[in-house]
């Protein structure tokens, strides 16, 4: 509910433009619609700052169709689909007219926006298996809107490939950091850029990485300052994150 | 190494102002100090933004005597110790004169500065019990120049506690969220603002919270789009990040 | 053994009505049948108050018929079968008329009953991922007899959609909050209305979700009074249990 | 916020009984007040039904009697102080009147009242051990108004002790089951009773317990259906949910 | 090495029945074959007093049937596959004359021997889905020559089904008990009888059963003496220990 | 409850001996007395085949000595009390009149009896830390009449150390391995003896022992068969067992 | 970067033989190839001894082909591509000519060298299922020139097999040992021998193995000196260290 | 025992010159000597090639000095005792000429030796706190004849501070690298030498390091090759290992 909105309402009462049991049903009427199984949210871009984004694990091709369908109905030009497996994406496509990124298994209805922020957001990956987490974030933050710049597998265990590209590092508004195994590079490119690092933890490995776990610890308790954690593979969350800062003005 | 100083120094052995082995001294002349047992790092001022801040836990008072001794000698007028404990505290006063912050453990030399960012900071907690993290978050934000809004003892399960402040909340640059227990807080938080939040777990709680292990899980798992989370208990990193966050021009 | 009946014994022998072996052996007749790699209780609506479940994982489809024909022919007029592959359904449709509930993976024999509770029971789930586990309660709840207003995907990331449905929250007898990911759900929930909550973390998430631990700790952890928790996944036994309080007299 | 009185407050302004200003006012007027490090809610009588209870935990004297106080001027008759350490109950008893029970660590002010719940809870412990945490279920229980029975040692490595007081059980209308160790207790109960059974692990136990995660584990596992479980050492919970269901009606 | 034989080489080399070279060879002779990829002990028999046992995971067909075909050439009666999958004992079966028991993936050469211990070994199963680890330990213990007494089914939920067969479980020499979910069989027979109880935790369960973590966990906090625990699913562990201490005189 | 004396019972009613209220009070005389904290089974030692034990963690020793007393008072004549602080002990010696072992924190009231079983019992640990543990085991065997041989300091970084005593091992009718670490003991003692070997996993070690963890999970992992595990430290579970396989007839 | 061809370079400029310019391109050539997915290291052989090993997994059959090619160009005589599935090897040998081990998935391009160092590794294996990771780890020795000798199957559990092979340890320059479940073969061995031992654990076992937990953490808890720990199932580690180690002078 | 020598013994049986059982007791006169609570082993010296190390933690005052004694008077030099409190060392000084060194908790009796290997080991920390463990590995290397450049305070956070030393780090045979947090200084380490790494996690940090644990995860997980671990803190055992390696000829 619009709360600031409140004062107006009860004015228009005042007034008498509008009716008391109006009024409540105004106050009343929700930002979402309910399709039973789901309650998409279509206020949330101005909420929020972005479009709907569907998080496609657990809801089977129906209900994604069902939901973007909704979206799309009530004006939303963009629609992010994450975690879409290849099979669902062969059903949705049926239905909606989707761009399917087999790697990172994201759909986007609607294309990829112009890039209008300030600067640019870095991704940067420890290996090349880091790819897919990688691609996630780098295209959530082209599909809300910001410039990427990809340095990948640019793990500690060589480090000059990664300290090669230290002024492109320093130069971008927030940084990407995906590796999963010892998950270091998130305090090293923490220690060398001034801006925001979100690090991203894969399930890379194997053994004691117990599916991520390494990194994920390993980056909450980075020594570098500037440095915050999203969950393991949360490519989106992180690509997400580092689009709402670069845009800040 | 100032790497983008490389071309200048060939340029002077080239001139003849500098002879090949001063260059390769001067390439080397560390911008850093070797006590020994700690190596500040005069230059981070430049390179991060900030002043330096020294992690009391593990250090002797006499060890943190010697360090920040070195750090105001180079210059430094702003120094922050975390994790200082009263007994410490107290034989480092007797050398430097800082100001002690007993709930939370932090000891400032030189005051705070002047407030200068474009917006301020909102730091919430769950409960009274995550104030000394809390404050710990604050205080770091305001000695690197932000303005912070506390708004404490606001947990979901008195959702409407919170509700009374979303203004507040919705008009911050960057919003961290203390919370221990099950740490619902940031996602709640995230789900009605549009900017950055961090999210800050502690180890408030008993039995299954397992130190702060049950919150941390909660919010790496914060269903929130623009949730980000730093280590248990660790106000320091929350204030430091958000305090760059809301200095972004 | 019915240990209330014991005197009675004692008097029939008194009386000369029952011979000491004969009451030994009735003494000792017990309340369950033997099928050797079973033993069902024909005796548990009576001292739980509802009919036999048979948990259907781990069981052969062989096994689970020959457990449902005993119950039946011993007169159980509803039975329900939790965790039935589709695959083993098929195999037991051919010898015993139950109808399958494919997405929550429930078989019934003998219908649902009519709906004879004073109230109702709410089943919340935070996302639409949630979606099986919550039916699984639901649909438990119902056929022990109670009614049961499911309110789906209200998770905490738009508390709006939560709190657009307090009223019917407030109406309850008994909440089953489900939800994955960070669980908030339920505390949330708990804050909100004055009967028990059972939270039910669900398996839904990645990463740091650990299969369900993130939210079950997050559970566990509630500050909201009045929240107690079930295992992960666990819809049977939350809708088992929701029912118990819903029809208290 | 009532928002059922929210029509009311339009019918208000509707009438000219109320002006717009005076009506956002009110509405805006919060059921808590702001001591800045705590809110407490005085509301909370009516909507959870029960008092406000203190989580004495993380804080200080001075803060717990800051919030008593706050809360008896505002004509609370009752409060209950969770884990109270001896040392803090010295100092709240020189302001507040409250009575202290050592071994559970809980302060009440205003007594206890009448007993006047429909039926009792049953509160059963494994072992001695268990004592500290049963206490503060059975008295957060009485405090809130129902009647308890304490069943203490009854735990299954010998059977026949619990079996004993089967019929004590049996007539309970909520049991808490307090155990360490294995938890098999609520197992067994759970098996014998028809009432909701609220099972609370405790830390009691050594070495692979690892501080009551063991019965924390088993309980959660509990193969009988009725059993939810609370935080390790939760007493305060169970018995607050014990005496919720003890008194529906 | 028989070091106990040393004496008797000494002496023989003493009286020149025995060269010394001959004495070093004989004693360096070692109990084992060494096949490359592994060294069936030929002398197990004789040293810990039961026949040689090969466990059939992580072994292919081919080097099951290479190390079986050596111990029947060396004279071994009977030989028992563990964890021997349908597809590998298809394989054995070409070469090796084994019966397959598919339920607990146990292949037999030589059949089941005489049982000629003194008393018996109780097998006991909390439900249904513990079968299979149960026959494991059962037909283990009656391959080293043990009567068997199966009681299936008999969880604590349900306890008067236990306590229907406390003369049978008093009768034993040893009893092992099986059960996944809360793992609470062990404690409550612990309890009963007066020999030592052999507890098998099963991966039975979901969610926070945690593939037996929770069973485990119960098992070795079981407040019952005379408790010891093996792995989890280790059928085979507990029928050789309790076949063991069956067979003492 | 002596279930096996119902025949009896019903033969006295039949016989007229016996009123049936006096045989319905008499079944249910319960074999141990009511504390109200604690309820001490008289009848233990017949059901189990030794005295009762008092767990002295977690109580009082005010409650030490009433339960001591209880049981002396009915005829016990040795008590056993374990994990018994010094402190306690030196309350509990004002009362009663108990040796005191403070290494391993074993009280005993009545002397230690005459060893009488067939063999013996050895004891071994793998470093001179992991005495504690293994005394309360050794005593608790002799407590309860076994012959021990203790064979300390044999852990496997010097296996000739216990390879030295292999004809001692050989000889045992049970042996108890106690070692923190690794926990390697259990397993080479399993490859070397024929009898049962009880690991007992101590909490010696640091970092990553994680309180004895590795120790346990290590010998729940033996390769060795006829090795079970008891609970983290729990020395006296070992001895208890140990004895109870030694007596074995 | 050579750095210590910095001075050389400055000399150069200061000749006049190198422009500050070409200087500076020199300095940051990278060595080096940048193929966007991937970022060869071509220097490696020099800096660390040894050729350029591809981690195979999380790399798709393109990728690999693309790296190894790069590095065959660039003049790379052996390649080593480890955890190299059958499904990718096939697509791997049509584009390069690499020999393929199925057992511990290695593909090698360009054959194994000559042995050339001065003494030999010995990898040794507590069961026959460690050995796909035994053989990964021979094979990277032999692939970086050292001699290998494999004592496979030699655990604890017949400690005489292991005994029966000391000398061949003692004279070892490093060994291997690999083993799962209890992980005790290293500490055993690391009493045994004066060299440096390389612990693998493996993630045979089941249960309470953990996937390799538990002998990871026994092996890191090893109470013999000299042995340190690598990753769950890293064979290559273990055999590139024991090179490394073989190849001191 | 030596077996090597048992051919030795044969003959001189053959020849006359030994009686059979003085053989026999010569082959079983045992290495070490038994004071009951710990066998000291005198011929470690030869078989592992360095001097006896007492694990002091775990071990009475009492203790320490008896098998101080004991090897001191079979000959050994120098002692090294770790995990020396400050109380036990006070105690210990009375009887044994010992060196204590407060910060590592060693006690080193007959001071250190001449450095006399061939190269150099270096020890290096990521911050100041990680000193202590890093000083334990110094001394225990320089102990058994090492030299030791220590570089400490080279954490990842400011890389250059470690790209400085890479001259000393290339040159040295072994390189100890202590951290906590992250633990990523020994990838960093291991991608710029050439040399074995041993990697030691320490306890240093708080919240998610878990005593240790993130930082033993991500040293595990490192993707340098050469890189081992050693437990958490455990300082003695990575300078033990690091002096094997340095002085391989």
């Amino acid at each position: 509910m619009k709360y600031k909105d409140l004062k107006a309402l009860f004015e228009d009462v005042k007034k008498g433009s509008l009716s008391p049991d109006e009024a409540v049903l105004r106050a009343e009427t929700l930002p979402f619609e309910d399709l039973g199984f789901a309650k998409p949210d279509y206020h949330r871009e101005l909420r929020k700052g972005s479009g709907e984004v569907i998080y496609g694990e657990g809801k089977t091709a129906e209900q994604i169709i069902k939901i973007s369908s909704a979206l799309i109905e009530k004006g939303q030009k963009n629609v992010l689909i994450t975690r879409l497996s290849a099979e669902k994406a062969e059903e949705v496509k049926k239905e909606i007219d989707i761009s399917y990124y087999a790697d990172c298994r994201l759909g986007i209805y609607g294309g990829l926006p112009e890039r209008d922020g300030k600067g640019y957001v870095v991704v940067a990956t420890g290996g090349t298996s880091d790819l897919p987490v990688a691609e996630e974030a780098a295209l959530t933050a082209e599909f809300l809107g910001s410039r990427v710049m990809r340095l990948y597998d640019v793990g500690v265990a060589g480090i000059h490939r990664l300290l090669a590209y230290r002024e492109q590092l320093m130069g971008a508004r927030a940084v990407v950091a995906v590796a999963g195994m010892e998950g270091a590079l998130a305090s090293v490119i923490g220690g060398l850029v001034g801006c925001p690092v979100i690090a991203v933890p894969t399930s890379v490995g194997y053994g004691a990485s117990f599916g991520g776990l390494s990194a994920l610890l390993a980056m909450l308790n980075s020594c570098s300052s500037g440095v915050s954690v999203v969950n393991i593979d949360n490519g989106f969350g992180a690509g997400y994150l580092a689009n709402m800062i670069n845009r800040i003005e």
